[in-house]
């Protein structure tokens, strides 16, 4: 399957709406500048259409595999790993004293959509070790460090986030796998595992498994969680892979897409394993990583979305159904006003989310290097506010752009090989993996939102309003501004009503369609953005004309969106449980 | 994979919506009664649940194969079919006279429903005969009913539809497939078929084409069109299946779903083929089988949505997370109100189109059994309007339950173990084949709200206003009384802006979202009707409660949706062809 990056749209980006330059003119990136990063996202536009891309047919086709207890990833899957790990690609985001690059997030997130674009099945392989990285530098002994971020980096370890148990899924306060504390200091790991991607490969030697577990002195709850490091052998005297530890993958799952990515059942067998942080903080110290791999969430999507809309694009100009050409054959289809729609409904949200994506990995960047402490913290907050808003609605859109681009071939769609239908199937598990779309929204509402009595969000209700000043007596935007203005006093008026229910039953029936008001509003916010830079651009009135397609197709519908997250639980309380059984 | 019928369903339908006694008053319904087919409903129900629905995973899993030029089905599939043929459940649509039992539509329909919710792949192998039979009884000569409907009936033979080709989808004026008349009356056929369904399998001997074919003499375009009946096999003398004709399966698709069902390219060389009707009115004559097969498309989905919410409703009883019961356990999911939220938006569409497809369905059999005729031609009417909503609207609902199902079970909804899946995968396919649903749009608002300057709509309008006015003053209803009438008033508003610019660009343009709206409307009666039944019965309440949901989150935007289907195309041709293109 052919994949080309949209260079254009990124440079847009990094040029308007996330300008890389303030980026590299924050002292933590004064080891890089910004052609350096250019010519980083150049390459790895290449790596994704070269090595990534060729990868992407065979892994859904041939899957990971589980044989004799090891698990073999597909053809060409090894090789492609240890020339790009040789390469560097695994050492982005690593710390530079530990042999890594750097590079800020925002550079980090874009490498992630494209390599997803290309073969999001290798990406998972590929890009597993920095939010491992980010939990050990932030929480890990200086040794444990040592230990791993250069491994890490290097690509000769990849790494896992174990969480969940076949009792505990989104309800991460039931894990029962238990960690024993030894006299040497280091804990005895015993308990199943479920889900767990990449839980076993031969891509590396290594793979250090970043685990919940509960000690038995340890509150009930999720606050008798902590945080172990189980490497899946046990290091000899020189830090290099020896023994096999207690670990081992049991039983690899059938899926419905991302087949060339192992999900791994793993049993734990008194494992050895090393504590990070403090015992009961598991949840807490996780808590970087779980933010870093939503973000990675909003990549994949953007990165299969797009794919999956240049696809469509390639095929609606190809395809001839219906009409008369001037030369008396069928018209290609993209002369049917209906299949435009369909593309710019594709592309306000394939582009949009990626304006959104860019704006949280900016940010991010902003919170962690700035030195003005405040601003910083508004970074922080921002992103947190952003990052359920990103998981959900990428995932959402990046499901619904495939399924578009399915619609937009026929019967061609549904077969193999255009290899569209994959992205529709890998794309799936986003909406499901690293919190299911439903505590994003759980999250949004009762943490997000609520935080410091909606403080985050009138800082995002006034970047918005200050963005719609700046766009007034801008006539191409009339439309735009005024619905995005509609569309966020709903959305204040919603969030009022989230804020006098805290955590109530009436919060937690709204709060996913709260989320979907608020995705519009900030992918709305987006277009503004977009369609407001560089005026005098080629391209400004295309942007402009899908801005005012947004604002007639999605804005449209914030009133009734507000309504509906307003309902509150009465009805559904009505629709007791013993109501709603099967036949 | 379990499956059960939803029989109350079904038999509350039968007592209210659909009157199964109205039915069988029919004169042409005198052979049967309502006993004999509450049973025939009993035992198909049992043979889904025990024959067909074990053949579901096993279907997914191993497909049908092409090897040596022979089809093969899934294990399990050639034993089932002689069984169920052998119990005649190929004939119930055949006419009493070649060896059927002419069961009314409805009946037809609700068994297609069933099977299909069991295992769609083997329902689409056993019924495929039903549909040929309709054109073969309404368009072919004598001696070719002679020879064919039995066999249909009695499953020595299977059908298919032949129509699309590489270059005509959508656009069937673009058939190439010649057919070259004979001295001996009959023709020769030559050309490639693709996306056969059933095009060639080991369930029975022979395989009746019903084939679209173009005669040198016939005009350019769709005029040019002709049917043909074209056997696998050349039958002796005696009227058995004997010499192979020119006509094999040369590949096989590799689908996104429904593996189990052989989707076939077909190569005809010369093969001889048999004319239905005349030359030149092969869509024409093909007709009756195309709406055949849309409303089959409903049964389907409707099938499919109903296994996937059955499912659902299972485990969220059975799975634990979050909160804390009585004896300190975590709850049952069911008792999050999202996850209520989410069951009732799963059964507002699942069983909303299941009344309005057993609604057709009903018509169906009114517009062919009733004696007055004007009253058959409304009933006419009100099927060919309908139709579009069915196939569109049941197709687009059975995507969204199977994913809201998948949702449910989080990660267990992503793997293959619960089934979950392969609903997803296989409902993708019913929003493609048996005329995409844009093509249904196009359908919907430029034939079926044109004809006769919009007057089967204005019927359709009355009837529902009648029920609106039916159910005044129960104050179970205030709110969707309201929201159906003034949903009803933003579709009529569109109806008349597309009546106002008949077959234009503006039309074209708005076309889904005005069926969309049309959908919800339809949805929404279909509740109105259900809520205001056997208000006695213990299920009132909460088919009153779910049609109020369907009000308070479906209906809540039909303002919005009006608004989008009158845009017109001014902004999709702002954004011309030559700017939407792949980077």
């Amino acid at each position: 399957m052919s994949y080309e990056a949209p260079l254009g749209e990124i440079a847009f980006l990094l040029r308007t709406l996330t300008p890389l330059a303030s980026v590299c003119a924050l002292p933590s990136c004064a080891h890089t500048d910004a052609d350096m990063i250019h010519a980083v996202i150049e390459q790895a536009a290449k790596v994704a259409r070269d090595i990534a891309a060729p990868l992407n047919a065979v892994s859904d086709r041939e899957g990971a595999r589980l044989e004799n207890g090891r698990v073999t990833t597909p053809p060409g899957f090894p090789k492609a790993y240890a020339q790009l790990a040789a390469d560097g690609w695994t050492s982005l985001a690593a710390p530079l004293e530990h042999g890594g690059q750097a590079l800020p997030q925002l550079v980090n997130t874009i490498v992630a959509e494209l390599f997803s674009g290309a073969c999001v099945a290798f990406q998972m392989a590929l890009l597993t070790g920095s939010p491992a990285a980010k939990v050990i530098a932030a929480h890990a002994s200086q040794e444990l460090k040592n230990l791993w971020l250069p491994q890490l980096a290097d690509g000769s370890s990849t790494a896992t986030i174990v969480i969940t148990e076949p009792q505990a899924g989104s309800d991460v306060g039931l894990v029962r796998t238990r960690a024993q504390r030894r006299e040497d200091g280091t804990y005895g790991l015993t308990g199943t595992k479920i889900f767990i991607s990449q839980g076993d490969h031969d891509l590396a030697e290594q793979i250090l498994h970043v685990v919940i577990a509960r000690t038995p002195e340890g509150a009930p709850g999720s606050r008798g969680l902590s945080l172990f490091l189980v490497p899946k052998r046990l290091l000899d005297n020189e830090g290099r892979p020896g023994a096999a530890n207690g670990v081992r993958a049991a039983r690899l799952e059938h899926k419905m897409g991302l087949k060339g990515s192992p999900t791994c059942e793993m049993v734990f067998e008194d494992a050895t394993g090393y504590l990070v942080g403090k015992e009961g903080e598991g949840l807490r110290n996780l808590f970087a990583m779980m933010n870093a791999m939503r973000l990675d969430v909003g990549a994949q999507s953007v990165g299969v979305a797009s794919a999956a809309l240049r696809k469509a694009l390639l095929y609606v100009h190809d395809r001839r159904q219906g009409g008369a050409d001037a030369d008396g054959k069928p018209v290609p289809i993209v002369r049917h006003p209906d299949v435009r729609r369909t593309l710019m409904a594709m592309r306000v949200w394939t582009d949009g989310m990626r304006a959104l994506l860019y704006t949280a990995a900016w940010h991010e960047d902003m919170a962690q290097g700035l030195t003005d402490r405040e601003a910083a913290a508004r970074s922080m907050h921002l992103v947190g506010w952003l990052l359920p808003l990103i998981k959900a609605g990428a995932s959402e859109a990046a499901s619904t752009v495939a399924s578009q681009a399915i619609q937009l071939h026929g019967g061609h769609g549904y077969v193999s090989d255009h290899g569209v239908e994959q992205y529709a199937r890998d794309a799936r598990v986003f909406a499901i993996y690293e919190g299911a779309n439903a505590i994003q929204a759980n999250d949004l509402v009762m943490r997000k939102l609520t935080r410091a009595e909606g403080e985050t969000f009138r800082h995002f209700a006034a970047l918005i309003r200050a963005d719609i000043e700046a766009a007034a007596g801008d006539g191409r935007l009339v439309e735009m501004t005024a619905a995005l203005t509609h569309s966020l006093e709903a959305l204040e008026q919603a969030s009022a009503y989230m804020l006098a229910r805290p955590a109530s039953a009436d919060a937690h029936a709204g709060a996913p369609i709260y989320m979907q008001l608020a995705i519009n509003v900030a992918v709305g916010w987006m277009w503004l953005k977009m369609a407001s830079a560089e005026r005098e651009s080629p391209d400004a009135d295309l942007r402009a004309l899908h801005a005012r397609f947004f604002a007639a197709h999605v804005l449209v519908d914030s009133d009734a969106l507000a309504r509906r997250a307003m309902l509150g639980a009465a009805l559904l309380d009505e629709a007791a449980p013993e109501r709603l059984v099967a036949w």
